[in-house]
């Protein structure tokens, strides 16, 4: 499937217009965000992978222009041109596993005004989406301690797309994979998973179960929660004793704390070390307080909330026109304003730890590190993203990352972004100048 | 792309077990949601018929099986069953478009043990989905009173395959249409749109972005709040004067209610009657409170909250074993306990509007009408769903539901789910073996 029409119809009724009146110029647009949503202290790049290959693969079929057609919306010439359109334009972008703020533009794309207006709802679509999940797994990874944790969302992701590139996003961020056997195969990042309540079920009893399964697996991890956890552990206790190799139970209802502490504790009497697996509608609140509490855990699963950044299930990204060869652009609809110009993003950093950023024109000097990334030059991509190599990047990045930030509630302190006087300098005269 | 492994490893890993020890008995799974989210009184059955389609196409390719041969956990016996592997058994659902609610069964599927668990993982991925989101265009629709809303969301919802189901499922449930142009295509349902505040900034003032889109399309619907809603609407005053053909302005920021009044009044003053088309952060909640408070809308432009169903973005459904050759099966975690048995669910109206469901064991003799269809016998579909039929027919069920149960906060009554007596009775008796 072809998915270059994956679109607002207003991106292709716009482009119209600009293809009959002429008005094809070199344009600048930027990706950023909003503001941060609920308790986000800062939120971290991702599927730039992705929008890169959408990009430099960005084309229409002789059946996609046949629906277009029928739509009897466009003349023909425009067609033909739609036919043969290929990207040519330029696109900077903060890499993926990147922290980055509000405001701060993490997508640039300077090319003509059509190419730069037909790809605004496919790369909203995939950064807005995989950027909240970044910045969802970024949370459980603090909260969780070093603890590994691993994606169990597929059954409750918006989707498939969603279910592969959710498990994509969270081994970037340093879960260490995912029981999403197809992302597994596409991304080459480990899968996990063992046995379900059903299967337990599927037997006359709990025992006879764990026994069926020791049969063709070896150290598997066994499911001790389908009628009484602590029944359940020692059924494992007694095949334990027997010589059977168990790497571990998985706990996935029930309090967590008492039962993990419990569980642990009777193995331990045992003399047996084996690993305590926990899941069940698990997120960085949940993670933050069963820790706590302490509950003991060798490994998380962590599905439906983390898949669905259930507290925080979207990222109000937005593509707005900064400059074109007419000059600076702005917006200035209450509550809307945006920064006019091609911008970059310097962060300064602090004993290793980072402690302001500054948003300025492109082609300001600026001290700090720049933060965005030239990816596609002429239409020509200079560099694709490789998963291992974000998943590193992350890791680096968030070692970075001031203390006062890695909260699950709101930080009382902002991280400092600061613009540049020659920035705000533009945007005060741009704003007199629309409201003369 | 062949989505078959889109699942969980631990399905693989017991259909191996299953394989191995010849425990591949006819068994019936059922989904269900656990319970209702915030504020919600009903849900929306949706999806079934991706879920018919992925069922009746589902295999394994070369490549998979090298994929999964490459994982070291199964014998070259099991990859080639799973080869040759084609689903044979029954499905039976509630269809799209229609009212159910939690612990009724959705969707039955009767086959040999490893089918029915290699289906899980993709089932509840789409249907949860899908239902989450017709759940939540169910109570836009409410809310917005006859007014036509459309889809505006594939910029915020979770990826690409999220885009094209919310369009289409939004439009079973009675949105007139979608902005998502590759929806349009591929559904054939209608697409709408036509400018963005880019549009407007790219010209050097907003009557020339104007006078420049009426010159491509005839009628359009113009975009007035780039800079100042109001002066937008005297713009629009001077082309209609001049006689340009307009069919409406949309407003999407600011205060709706006030401006949309005013700008109605204004456009009512100079004996024009346009139509005002209302965007930007809209959902039931937004909708019932501008409404009542008097805001002007011809139509509704309903994207991100809708798109990610952000109040309650997912449904909590479960597939779990209810029977098998050895007998009925439940499962009686803490605060997950399960109705065991092949089940139907049976509404009962009261002068065209619901009275209330009986769930009961399929073979029983009930009163009411049955929900769950036959779609899949033997691996043959029966039949396969139609959008346009699905939307006629959410229409139809919307129409008998309750009006205690049309509110946007939850409903101080509960509709009534009873329990058929012998339904309960074998509950009871299992959770006591269970216990003994």
């Amino acid at each position: 499937m072809n998915i270059s029409l994956l679109t607002d119809l207003y991106e292709i009724t716009m482009a119209y217009s600009y293809f009959k009146s002429n008005r094809n110029e070199i344009s600048t647009f930027e990706l950023f965000i909003r503001n941060l949503p609920k308790n986000r202290n800062f939120l971290v790049s991702a599927g730039i992978d992705d929008i890169i290959k959408i990009i430099s693969e960005f084309h229409f079929t002789d059946d996609d222009i046949k629906y277009l057609k029928s739509l009897k919306l466009f003349s023909d010439d425009f067609l033909d041109y739609l036919k043969n359109f290929k990207f040519k334009g330029d696109v900077w972008a903060i890499p993926s596993g990147q922290i980055y703020f509000p405001n701060e533009p993490v997508i640039r794309i300077t090319a003509d005004r059509i190419s730069a207006q037909l790809l605004e709802t496919i790369i909203l679509n995939q950064f807005n989406f995989q950027s909240m999940i970044a910045s969802k797994c970024a949370r459980i990874i603090i909260s969780s301690r070093g603890i590994p944790c691993i994606d169990f969302s597929p059954r409750r992701d918006h989707g498939i797309d969603s279910a592969l590139k959710v498990a994509k996003v969270s081994y970037i961020c340093n879960f260490i994979g995912t029981s999403n056997v197809l992302a597994g195969k596409i991304f080459n990042i480990p899968v996990y998973g063992t046995m379900a309540h059903s299967y337990i079920m599927s037997f006359s009893d709990e025992e006879t179960a764990f026994r069926e399964f020791l049969k063709y697996f070896e150290e598997p991890v066994l499911l001790i929660d389908t009628y009484d956890t602590i029944e359940g552990a020692k059924k494992v206790i007694k095949l334990l004793k027997e010589g059977y190799k168990i790497k571990g139970v998985r706990i996935d209802s029930g309090d967590l704390v008492e039962l993990s502490k419990k569980v642990k504790q009777i193995f331990k009497n045992e003399g047996f070390d084996i690993k305590i697996f926990l899941s069940g509608d698990l997120d960085e609140y949940v993670i933050d307080e069963i820790l706590s509490k302490g509950a003991i855990a060798d490994a998380f699963g962590v599905g439906t909330k983390m898949g669905t950044s259930s507290d925080a299930p979207y990222l109000n990204g937005v593509y707005k026109l900064v400059e074109d060869e007419y000059g600076f652009k702005i917006k200035t609809s209450p509550g809307k304003i945006t920064l006019p110009g091609k911008k970059q993003v310097y962060r300064i950093y602090k004993n290793g730890i980072m402690e302001k950023d500054i948003i300025a024109l492109e082609d300001e000097k600026c001290e700090g590190i720049p933060l965005l990334k030239k990816y596609i030059e002429n239409g020509n991509v200079l560099e694709y993203e490789d998963i291992e190599n974000s998943r590193k990047f992350f890791k680096e990045n968030l070692s970075t990352l001031p203390d006062y930030l890695k909260t699950t509630r709101k930080s009382e302190i902002d991280y400092p972004i600061e613009v540049s006087d020659k920035l705000l300098k533009i945007k005060q005269e741009l704003i007199l100048h629309n409201h003369l």
